[in-house]
């Protein structure tokens, strides 16, 4: 038996083994019960967030003949060895950041966000309609994943820190935590960078065991709690401008599916993205006004700063250029981007400016 | 028999006949047909566009057990006159822009786009998470009607001129068409304003019964062919920074729905909304592209032209305040914009001019 073979034969039977063991007197006949391993605790704020929205979504759209029963980390397995549960069948599904798989394929950062990448809206543009999902499943394809994204947190923090940036040479020897091709860049810097799992991070930056991280943003880091262990925090950030959360589905049990069902998958997804993105960045204003209340200051990196995070993002996103798909991947994105982002400057963000400038305020 | 209870035994009586002069054998039993009618022509980039993705969102996630018909202007109804007939029950529900229904509520003007409003997300913000849906909902009671946003344009252009603006005194006496309340606004600087469906613009413009008009953006302008007949095409413009589009449905035939299709809907609005901006914004940059090599001029008004704009859109949104619902709507309005776009400008807006320095383009 191959190994793909094997991990069908896997996938059906992890499956079929939740299904029964979740069936309860409540659940109809013929009802199909999937089971979605996140990386994210219950009631994280954007993150867990999102999980919901879409197992919610799925649930009811399907009437009741299609559930989803979410787990937390450590329920079934841990926050990162979500993608290699459900790749084997071990689960049916995950929700997570498909940057925590560079160690899998580095062409999984662009489904989330890369250094100096995509806004929310200009990574969407691409997905749907400059060919990212379909890359997204020729990647998918090698792990017997069909991927869709499903979630937004929107442009990121700079982070949390004890002291302020006031040069490059400022992160040299700090240990921090950035996930994905941002915490490479951080590297570059100096930085001793690690990726350590959201349910960890307070403790961490508690203990002294971090100097500094960045989660998500206001919303979401004021209910983790880190204004009270740090009191600067950087609004914007040069390493996730809008990061995509994913849903990956083991292929068998996706292709088990009916048309319906697929079709539920695909729309609820969408609508997550929608709702979750727009959720946060409804909340991030007052909740950056109450962290401010709570003592912490806000800042923004100066040009200097942002230069040195330029020339070691160049460094890094070059460094993976030996790998072909990771080499098409980036084509297609930046194509896409370009002709977005062009466009977006010249309509809405000439807009804004405007707007800014005529009502007197910001 | 008072007017709401006979809006009741017509709408559901529409409704019936409806699924009778359509079902066919290939319908399966059960089945329950909804006709939608549309301000839309067959075809037209964006909106014809997001009303046949809702249309399709809806079969396919029913698994066919609801199935909406789409019927173009003149098909049923006119183009600004599907809001009465979906009203009346002559329809079950309808995909339009309800800014075209100021004479039945000025605060109809909030879910499509006023001027000097909302972005396409910072709409989504206040719709989703900040009242405007409930509000959306408080309106529609009052003509029988839910209310969905289902689509959105993204920024809409300043719009297409046979010469250039080069003050607002340009603008006086000018035939324009611009719909909602920028139209009024252009009325305050002298023009005058009509508004005219969007299937009958590209003849008022050929023979001269406009001077000029703005439609969409360069995607959908592009398709009804404007650049034709007018040479000078205005990128930003004040009026509709990023127009939702609307269904509405019959309130007796939604309540008539199950549960399950009453959350097809819903969710089916999200990803429209989801799918239809990023398909816009993803192709307005190669069509203005295009537009530029049919010898289109393409360029932005000037300072003292958006003061202009300024101070008109200030008395015309202060002209509708004797309206309770309005000052109301307006109010939860200007609180959401204010908070969202204080946060998207030291977020997404820093990080966006950043990116254009540090990677020296625009």
């Amino acid at each position: 038996m191959d190994r793909r073979s094997f991990l069908r034969t896997s996938a059906l039977g992890g499956s079929a083994a939740a299904a029964a063991s979740l069936a309860t007197p409540a659940l109809a006949q013929g009802t199909r019960v999937l089971t979605m391993v996140t990386s994210w605790p219950r009631g994280f704020a954007v993150l867990d967030d999102a999980a919901s929205y879409f197992e919610n979504a799925v649930n009811t759209l399907s009437g009741g003949d299609l559930i989803i029963e979410k787990k937390a980390p450590g329920e079934l397995v841990g926050a990162l060895e979500v993608f290699d549960a459900v790749s084997s069948g071990q689960a049916d599904l995950y929700h997570s950041a498909d940057y925590y798989f560079l160690g899998q394929h580095p062409g999984y950062a662009y489904f989330t966000a890369v250094p100096f990448g995509a806004t929310a809206q200009e990574l969407t543009n691409w997905y749907l309609h400059g060919g990212g999902q379909d890359l997204h499943n020729e990647l998918g394809e090698i792990f017997n994943l069909r991927s869709f994204l499903a979630g937004n947190s929107g442009s990121q923090s700079g982070g949390w820190f004890r002291s302020e940036i006031n040069s490059a040479e400022d992160l040299n020897g700090l240990k921090f935590r950035m996930p994905g091709l941002g915490g490479k860049v951080l590297g570059k810097l100096g930085a001793s960078v690690q990726n350590i799992p959201g349910g960890e991070l307070y403790q961490a930056l508690s203990s002294g065991a971090l100097d500094g991280l960045e989660w998500v943003g206001p919303f979401a880091d004021e209910r983790a709690g880190f204004q009270e262990v740090a009191k600067v925090y950087y609004t914007a950030g040069f390493h996730e401008p809008g990061s995509g959360l994913a849903v990956g589905m083991n292929l068998d049990v996706y292709n088990s599916l009916t048309p319906t069902q697929q079709a539920i998958i695909d729309y609820a997804s969408q609508a997550t993205t929608h709702y979750n993105l727009s959720e946060t960045l409804a909340n991030n204003g007052a909740a950056l006004a109450r962290l401010q209340a709570q003592g912490v200051k806000t800042l923004q990196f100066s040009d200097d700063v942002w230069d040195a995070f330029g020339s070691a993002s160049k460094e890094v996103m070059d460094e993976n250029m030996d790998d072909a798909l990771f080499q098409k991947i980036r084509a297609s994105f930046e194509t896409s981007l370009a002709s977005s982002s062009s466009w977006i400057q010249k309509s809405d963000g000439f807009y804004v400016d405007q707007r800014t400038r005529v009502l007197g305020n910001g």
